[in-house]
């Protein structure tokens, strides 16, 4: 195998990286300049020496507290609870939040061995039970494994004086009726709003 | 800028790679274990520090004369032209090719600054002239650069006894004759063959 082989097999591996677009990568990164190799190379280094989770929410940081966590004028009565920490990201893009975070790091699936005790739930428990929590909004993805960690999670707060409650379905902002599958259009159907 | 940033500053630089797909890659990095990581930035520096041009084709090679070039039981009176290394893999996947290649390194792109000079074209001069070179098929892109290239080389060859030939145009096999766009339509219709 050669060098370029090597380097194929590599990026192959990366998620969404097909084998085309793996070759196409390899001869670019072939032809670049060599400190934007010796950069890519270090940046990926640095990135897992200084990124750990925060010891509140568990979303990634190069604090001990993240910046959202440590923020005093964000609502710290409102944790949104989310999958993983890129989703802190993409719920933050909707500029809608004012709140905190909770990052799960994963979801309940007893198929891939994954149980209640591989996610980040104790914590969760522990911030409700301590502080003045009033709402934990449950932001798993509306897939099968994301409703029942949803599920999972509002039992497991029990009679505790919170609002569990969960983001909304329905069709996407500028989407297309005659695109939407059947199951998001049920969805939508029933949640309908009065105008 | 956090060393998350900074490295989906890295990888968004990469082509075909957008912010999301940098985002979603660079989570995954962090995630995926130490030797992975180690391994790739040591593949990107091996690959960059064994390939170079073979003497030549100018086609990548970690020999000094590559793979192609130096196998007896191929035509070397066939010699295709192609704009760029990677294009002689695809030209090999068709398994139809039993000649060898000559790689230009670019096209003719007088509006970006690349003459005749900056390409691999001297030596291709060269080599018709010392061998015996009977045909050399030009399989510059379908485009306005490529083809504009391969007149260039046409009428390099002056009055020398070699063939000089270009790569059919046409529908894609397997194509759909609605899908097809007007100008490929118009050379498939020009170049159309007996049956």
């Amino acid at each position: 195998m050669t060098a370029l082989d090597t380097l194929i097999q590599y990026l192959s591996r990366l998620p969404g990286i097909g084998k085309k677009t793996a070759v196409r990568l390899a001869y670019h990164l072939l032809k670049t300049d060599e400190a934007f190799v010796q950069g890519l190379s270090r940046a990926m280094a640095e990135m897992r020496e200084k990124i750990r989770p925060c010891s509140v929410c568990g979303s990634y940081t190069e604090q001990t507290v993240c910046k959202i966590c440590s923020d005093t004028r964000r609502d710290h009565r409102v944790i949104c609870v989310v999958e993983q920490p890129q989703d802190v990201e993409v719920m933050e893009s909707s500029h809608e939040y004012q709140g905190v975070y909770h990052v799960l790091n994963g979801v309940l699936a007893p198929l891939d061995g994954v149980g209640p005790e591989d996610l980040n739930l104790s914590s969760l428990v522990k911030r409700v039970g301590d502080s003045e929590v009033q709402e934990l909004i449950l932001a798993t993805n509306p897939t099968l494994e994301g409703d029942t960690t949803a599920l999972y999670i509002k039992q497991l707060m029990g009679d505790r004086d919170v609002t569990v409650s969960r983001l909304a379905l329905g069709l996407p902002v500028g989407g297309d009726l005659e695109y939407a599958d059947r199951l998001t259009l049920a969805r939508s159907l029933r949640g309908r709003t009065r105008i």
